[in-house]
């Protein structure tokens, strides 16, 4: 039997918080249906977003994002939602909504759709275009049955009516989501910031946000990014200006490494650059395709002749154009390091030229980051460090705004969601000190179900369904495990030694000295003697054991294992994995 | 015969730069003996700080720092400066000089002290005791010949004068260095910041280093930690006053992690708690035994019943002590991470406790540090993250102080030490903003040679000593090379694969079905599919060859290698290092 629900293993959370409900087993809801919201990925951690509410044989999910693997996790390639609590329950779902086009929103698509069906799903069409460009690069997978909504647009899902609000973020077409269920109305913010006046095709419904304050809604579920940070977030206009000024006091060509996917920044260049009269070139396969899809779709408005390509850039006066590239975080193939390395066909640096990073350095990229700002001063570049134009930066509620959202929609249960442990908690202090009651606040661990009755009233439960990361990793999904992982991680410490003996099966007896490779040890041709003296060691292990008897691999390989590392580790205070190879012969 | 100097392989700096000389081969000094200075490590880099001065027959080796590997080096414990350069030179070494305690300046001595012969060393007493603390965990080493010195000392080594100045930085008994030379007198300033009354027993001697200014000082050596950044740093007073004001808002239990080297942050933390009523209990191996050294040799005042052991902490109210303990980095077996999992003995959270985070964290620790706030956070705790007690902040010059300095000292020339590329270039830039002569600042890559001649000119040659970095692994050093360290990331990507093959040796002919083995690859107990497919295939690769000739074990493994290479990335899109083990009976 599949085991669907697993109590929380600690329960300190529920001890020690006032925040929560107790969340004992006694159940304070009203008997009947209920309905279920279930934060499969997104809290205690950042990314890999996925909500999904339940309601009798209906389901619909929120979101599927990815996450980046931590430097803990060598070879993965993504970290996906688990998505076992919907297995065997495929055909209940009535659609899964995606809230705007950032990855830890969409990015788990290709790689999920294959275990949930194919059902219904739904998203501004900016959100689709960059869904099924990127599902475009993954083969032998089923054609997504995806659908373009607008914002007054209203689904009727099973048992669900869902509508949608604009709200403003770094990239347009960003939605947050009203589902009306049987049990009361659960709104869900997806990424947002407080902004009158977001510009970049975005749209901050504000009256129809105010709305929903008269509307008794029953729970609200809102983005936690930038939950720890006091005060307001930068309106746009304000960092519009602030890019307009920079791009005014540049020196030189201008180089500017963003993210693809920052549809609004980029944006913001743009017409910052036509307001100064540069021409600007892009660069990046990924940075050309969004930026297509957007302008395409009238989310991006470009002058006629602002664009250049970059092999006609030397046709400008260096001051008279800007590249908007790829590469801000060091990435070993991204434009901006080949134009520090002097790699790339057309851009190279001068010394006055200008480039701007326009993000901060996501963990684990320090060094290459450096590397690359290291190389540009030895160009004589000008080097500008501008976070404001980055993901998780200048797009994100802080804590007035937060209390301003809570004002206007005035939920009974507050449901802090995306980010990391601390981030949540921030999130419930914020709210408490806006006058929030603490007991309607519920801090969920990812996968705590929260269950709400026909009365609109909540709980937290105690009961969990599986959210063990899911790695994707090459082609597979899922196959790569904590084993697997535990294995890389002891390879890249002290790497292998590998020992191959051969012994006659029906003695036992060793027919010559083992041989010994080693990968990622020590250097082997600077090591001769200690390989000898292991082989010898090797032989000496293997001849204690009784010559009479038959040989018994395992037991030898035990042993191997054992005294060689021990022996290894005197002599070098290394502690390779030891891999014996018995061949019988 | 060795190759002691290699031609600069890239001279973009030289061609670009208008703060380089142009280094040319044209010598423009003054024949006869010269003066070199070398920095051998912590320029283009953080870490592993050390300078050679030579003069004739005669060295002197100012720091022997050591650096943290970086993420794409693993297993690998420490970075140190490579002394290749005094190899057969080991007898002019007429001492080391240490600037100060901290690990980047004094932690590789005892991996080189086997190098350099055993020369004497000076350092202030304080210095000393951290050199020797460390130096004692260190078994089969000679014992150092460390000499204590205080800063009105002169010393003789060879045709070399030195004297010291007592500067300002976290740690006290920090000093710069005065060096005369027959070409004219070098200073060394070490970690500094300017700040005429730093307290916890550190002097900064202003008017002595004023007096340099007269003295017609050739080049100054100036630490570039913080030259990215403008304005003042912050004087120590102001820093107490703000861990005053930390400690005094503490609600509950004062739980401090931080570096066991910061010594004057340390005993700034005590002096608050000891104006707000709070006993201290100290955490931490490292951190115990540094205290008692600094204390014992007065360099920490500490009221006699303010320290208590942590086992009688309940003894006392919670809002009337604090912990003082190692593990802001999330250090896995620091004190804070038991703390925070309530492994450790005598001390755990309760709700309304305070832990302040000491420091910024480091690149890779991220992951970690989260993980410890979000255990804190669900303990109940109030989380304060300080930064000012860092490492690297609150004990460096930034631009204004740079500038003052200069202003002091008034040298020649200016060669900015300590920091990445980028940072020496920013040191340069304040310089000149100052008025300083761009032709005079001198931007060394690490082992480019400087020479003086004896008209008190100098030039930044084009010539380079080497300082590859030289890695400690276990009881190794330097044994651990790149090719190494590239095994140990190929096989931490995607694991590895061994295929054993029992073939005849006389015919080459294979005997059975190859075996594989993989870690780290994928989940085998699952793959049981492929691994079979994957045999299957090893066999036929091996069958190609030609039956009636001899075994041709190069050529097999080589096959296999690229064959079954290509079979499993199509299957998996996974590159494990493959390892063919061909053993011939």
């Amino acid at each position: 039997m599949r085991k669907q629900f697993a109590e929380l293993p600690r329960m300190s959370a529920f001890k020690h918080k006032p925040f929560l409900k107790t969340g004992d087993d006694k159940d304070t809801l009203a008997d009947g249906k209920r309905l279920r919201v279930i934060v499969l990925g997104g809290n205690e951690e950042v990314g890999r977003n996925c909500t999904l509410l339940e309601y009798g044989n209906d389901i619909i999910i929120i979101d599927m994002g990815l996450q980046f693997p931590d430097e803990d996790m060598p070879g993965v390639d993504y970290i996906i939602p688990n998505m076992s609590y919907v297995k065997g329950k495929e055909k209940n779902i009535r659609g899964v909504i995606f809230t705007h086009a950032h990855l830890d929103h969409i990015g788990a698509v290709s790689h999920i759709i294959n275990k949930i069906g194919n059902p219904p799903m739904f998203a501004t069409d900016l959100t689709c275009g960059l869904i099924n460009k990127r599902h475009s690069e993954y083969q032998d997978k089923p054609q997504l049955n995806l659908r373009s909504v607008k914002s007054n647009d209203v689904l009727r899902l099973g048992s669900f009516t869902v509508e949608f609000f604009g709200v403003a973020h770094s990239v347009p077409g960003s939605m947050g989501i009203v589902v009306n269920t049987p049990c009361g109305t659960i709104v869900h913010t997806g990424d947002f910031k407080i902004d009158d006046n977001p510009g970049s095709q975005s749209i901050q419904e504000t009256e129809k946000i105010k709305a929903l304050g008269k509307r008794k809604i029953l729970a609200m579920l809102a983005d936690s990014t930038n939950a720890s940070q006091p005060g307001r977030q930068l309106p746009e206009h304000e960092i519009q200006t602030n890019i307009d000024e920079i791009i005014e006091h540049s020196q030189g060509r201008l180089i500017i490494g963003t993210f693809s996917s920052m549809i609004s920044r980029i944006q913001q260049i743009i017409f910052a650059c036509e307001r100064h009269g540069r021409k600007v070139a892009i660069e990046g396969f990924s940075m050309k395709s969004n930026i297509a899809i957007a302008q395409e779709l009238g989310y991006m408005k470009i002058q006629k002749d602002t664009l250049i390509d970059s092999k006609r850039i030397d046709d400008y006066p260096r001051d008279k154009v800007a590249v908007v590239c790829t590469g801000a975080q060091g990435e070993e193939r991204a434009a901006l390091m080949r134009i520090a390395n002097r790699e790339h066909k057309t851009l190279s640096i001068e010394p006055g030229d200008t480039v701007v990073f326009s993000s901060s350095v996501i963990p684990g990229n320090e060094r290459m980051v450096q590397r690359v700002k290291d190389t540009l001063y030895r160009e004589g570049a000008d080097v500008i460090h501008y976070k404001m134009m980055d993901v998780h930066a200048g797009g994100h509620a802080k804590q007035e705004d937060l209390q301003e959202l809570l004002g206007w929609v005035r939920p009974k249960y507050l449901v802090p969601i995306e980010g990391h442990y601390s981030f949540l908690m921030e999130h419930a202090k914020t709210a408490e000190r806006a006058g929030f009651p603490h007991d309607n606040i519920f801090i969920a661990d990812n996968g705590q179900i929260l269950e709400f009755d026909h009365k609109g009233n909540g709980q937290l439960t105690n009961k969990k369904v599986p959210t063990e990361y899911v790695f994707v990793d090459g082609l597979g999904v899922g196959d790569t495990n904590r084993i697997v992982l535990r294995d890389r991680k002891e390879l890249s410490g002290d790497g292998i030694v590998i020992v191959v003996a051969v012994v006659e099966t029906q003695t036992g007896a060793l027919l010559n000295l083992p041989d010994i490779i080693s990968r990622g040890f020590i250097y082997m041709k600077d090591s001769q003697e200690l390989i000898q003296s292991a082989r010898r060691y090797s032989a000496k292990i293997l001849k204690d054991d009784n010559p009479k008897s038959a040989a018994n691999p395992t037991y030898m390989k035990e042993k191997l294992r054992d005294d060689l590392g021990e022996f290894l580790y005197k002599k070098t205070e290394r502690r390779p994995m030891i891999l014996p190879v018995i061949v019988e012969v």
